[in-house]
Order: structure tokens, then C-alpha cells, then sequence
């Protein structure tokens, strides 16, 4: 089975950008998550529902992002998703930002792991997301 | 001719909400400036474009907003545009926010005032986005 | 008794501006709450512990801000909270916006409704909250 | 001459959390700017003057985070500066969040990179700018 490619596509709005006039850059973690949002709902693990206490929570327990070039007001881009680490109960997730003219402006990566609803306790992913996660590219 | 209607699409991310489970007021502003934005790029008039001093500056001097359903995470809605108040030299805009069942959730107004690139004269709004706005529903 | 004044101070950071170098329109509104939530906090009703339900809830149903001047990057102002109206179970607050010269940048107004923790029905202002506001310069 | 410790205090308002009722990941990066702001303007490199021109521009070409603890809505907490590397033409500081109890809740770093105002050529640090940072905590 081939891997199933993920994109998400936005548009740089005026309150994304700073009086440097780029996307500033905690904003691009923020569309990273969007990205990572609308994964896990097509997914069928939409976030509200994990919340909602419908099965494990999955914080983030670490992010990073390297800044390439810069994201401009108005602009469009789309972001592609990989999976970079499926463990246990745990998964690493790969963000390319790509402008317009398809060339990459940044790279994020966000941990995610699985807690049990009530607490602190790790606890394997969920067979169903694994799945998905595991169909990604990588 | 027949007013053309406008809408702009959005879902309400886990940033957007807050502790108490709901969108947070103020970003409720922020969707309605993104299809503003949405919406003066359609005219021709992109906000990159007016910022960078390709025509007037179009300030907002006043914004407001009625709450009257709580938007919650996860679900996905829908801004209908209207053309409130056509001025020489300003403009009033009225955004709808529709649930994705057709129920009115908020309401929110912006004004916007054309000033010359340069500093604070006021100055007649371009008459191609004149036009615009005035085909806009109303 | 004299009424109280309550100020709240915040700077401009590079995240609150925009392209057009300066404070995004939104996030005056996200400072008029910040404001909000310092005079709560010190009369004893922090949002935290309502949202929790140690007391009824607040919803903002009406927010509205008038825009005088620009706030820019760097700068320093306060805010100066006013009681507008006072009514059995609801309140008007206005948020006055002062650069560090001490010119008037920017004015907002937000409506509150205590709620019964559990639901949709309005209830009367807490007895402890209603004397605090009644204090509150008008 | 001992180092100097920075901190910078913050308190996590409904805004920085979301429908988990904690601060949401990317406004963590966002608190962190701030403090480097507050440090930059003590140091005499307000960033607004930088983003104008009066000096080089220091864009963040990588950041990172750690999420250990979370942070809540209402809770108070400080972040300590360090200084993790400086070299010629770039420099990495490191952010530790504190909660109200001491105990640490994330860690995050930033590296920035010296650019000549006008483009893309990497140029020394300023004198003063690399003594102020050389005198902070390592």
C-alpha cells in the first residue's frame, strides 16, 4: 500500500504577520496544529472528542520549527504532513511549509504522547490511529 | 443585477477556544477580519497590496460584535457578508456567523475609513471598490 | 466613599502587531479582557474559578472598541477600567486606552451576563461582585 | 563580574488556554518573546528600533520547546533567561518556565542570526548587544 500523502492548505492574514511584515513565528507552530487538527479529524480522532474524554489524551509534550525563508502577509502555502517516529505510545510529526511556488520556507515538529483520559499514565495508541498514523508518509 | 452574496469558511480550532470550552470572544473579530480579507482580495484590492501603499489605507475605526450561541471546538461555520453603509470616503460591513446547522451564532460589524497612503487625510474610496461593496448584499 | 480607580499596564509586544505596524484591531479587545481578568481576580472572583464553577458564569454577550490613534510596537500604555451600567444580572464595563503620553488611543466596551453555572438561565450578580463593581469609577 | 540573572513574569490569562482548559503549546513560544523583548529593550536593543532600521535585524531562524508540566488558567509564573551559546553572527537563549511553586512547567529556546538591515547577509553582533548577552546566566 502506498503512503497517503497529507495537505493542508492556508493563507497568511494580516493578523499572522508583525510589524517585521512576516508570519511571526509562533503563529507557524499554530497552522502547524491546524494541519495536525484536521489529520486527526479525517482520521476520525477529531480533538474535541479526545477532550471530551472519548478516548486517550494526547499532549504535546515537545515542538520545534526551523525557519527557512520568510512566510509574507497575503500569501498562500500549504503544509504537508509525515510521520517522522511511531512509537507505543507515542508518535513524532513532521510539518513542510510550502509557498505558493512550491519551495519549502519552513520545517516544524511536534511529540505527541498518549495519556490515559483520567491522568498521568502513558498508555498505547489507539489501534485505529496507529493505523492512520502508520499509513502517512514518511 | 442581483446582490451578489459573499461567504468565508472557518472551523474553530483548539487555539481559538479557551478554559471554558468555546471560541474566545476576540478571535470571533479575528474570523470576521480574515474574510474581510477574504473578500478585498476577490475585489482586487488585497490588504498586502494597501498596506504596501498600493492605494489608500483603510483603517478600522470601529469593530463590535453580539454573541448569541456559544461556537464551540471542533464544529465548522460559515460568515455571510453584507454591505451595512456605503460613505464617500467609508465604509460599514456586517458579518453573520452561521453554525453548521444554519443558526445564527454571533454578529459583528467593522468601519472602515479610506486614508491616503501617506498620513491622516481621509480620501474617496477607489471607485472599483466602490463598486464592489455596492454590489455586495445588503 | 470615592469611587476606585483600576488600571491595568501592558506593553505593545511584536506579536500584537501587524504588517501594517501596528496593534492587530482583535487584540485590543484580548487587553480590554486582560484588564478584565486583573480587576476580577482582585475582587475576588477569578475567571479560573468561575469557569470551574465556584459561581456563575459570565458570557461576554456585546464587545465594541473605537479606534482614536495607533498603538505601535514598543510602546507602553495602561488601561482604565469604568463602570457604565450596573443592572441585576448584568454589567457594562468600558476599557479607556492610554498611551505612556497619556492621549486616549482607543476606548472598548464589554457586556457580561451571570449565568447559572449549569445552564442558560440568567441570575443575579453575586452580592460580593455587585459591591465591587458599584465601586468602580463611572 | 557574576552573571546576571533575567526574568520576566507572566500569568496565563483565558485567552493562552483552550477547550483542554491548559495553555495552549505555540502561546508557551509566544510568552517566551516576550521575555526576550523585555530583555532586548533593557539591553538597549528595543526590538521596534531593530524592525526600523537602527540596527541589524535578528530574525529566529529555530525554536523549540518542552512541555513538561502544564500551565493553567489564572496560575502566575516566571521565565528565567540564559544564554546557551553565542557566536560571532547568531546567539541561542534559553527560557525556563516557572510555575508559582518553583517547579519548572517547559523549557524553550530561540536561536537568532544577525542580518544587515537591508538583506540577507549574515554580519557580526553588535558590540553591545554581545556584552549584554555575555553577562547573562549560562
Amino acid at each position: 500500500m502506498s503512503p497517503e500523502p497529507f495537505e493542508y492548505r492556508f493563507s497568511i492574514r494580516l493578523h499572522d504577520t508583525d510589524a517585521a511584515g512576516v508570519l511571526f513565528f509562533a503563529h507557524l507552530l499554530r497552522y502547524a496544529h491546524d494541519a495536525y487538527e484536521a489529520f486527526m479529524e479525517q482520521a476520525g480522532f477529531s480533538l474535541a472528542g479526545l477532550i471530551a474524554g472519548a478516548g486517550p489524551q494526547l499532549p504535546l509534550v515537545h515542538a520545534e520549527a526551523d525557519f527557512l525563508a520568510p512566510l509574507r502577509h497575503g500569501q498562500q502555502g500549504r503544509i504537508r504532513l509525515r510521520l517522522v517516529r511511531l512509537g507505543s505510545s507515542s508518535f513524532t510529526l513532521e510539518y513542510t511549509f510550502l509557498g505558493s511556488d512550491g519551495n519549502i520556507r519552513a520545517r516544524a515538529r511536534t511529540v505527541h504522547v498518549a495519556l490515559a483520559a483520567a491522568g498521568g499514565k502513558s498508555v498505547p495508541l489507539p489501534e485505529a490511529l496507529r493505523r492512520r498514523l502508520a499509513a502517512l508518509e514518511t
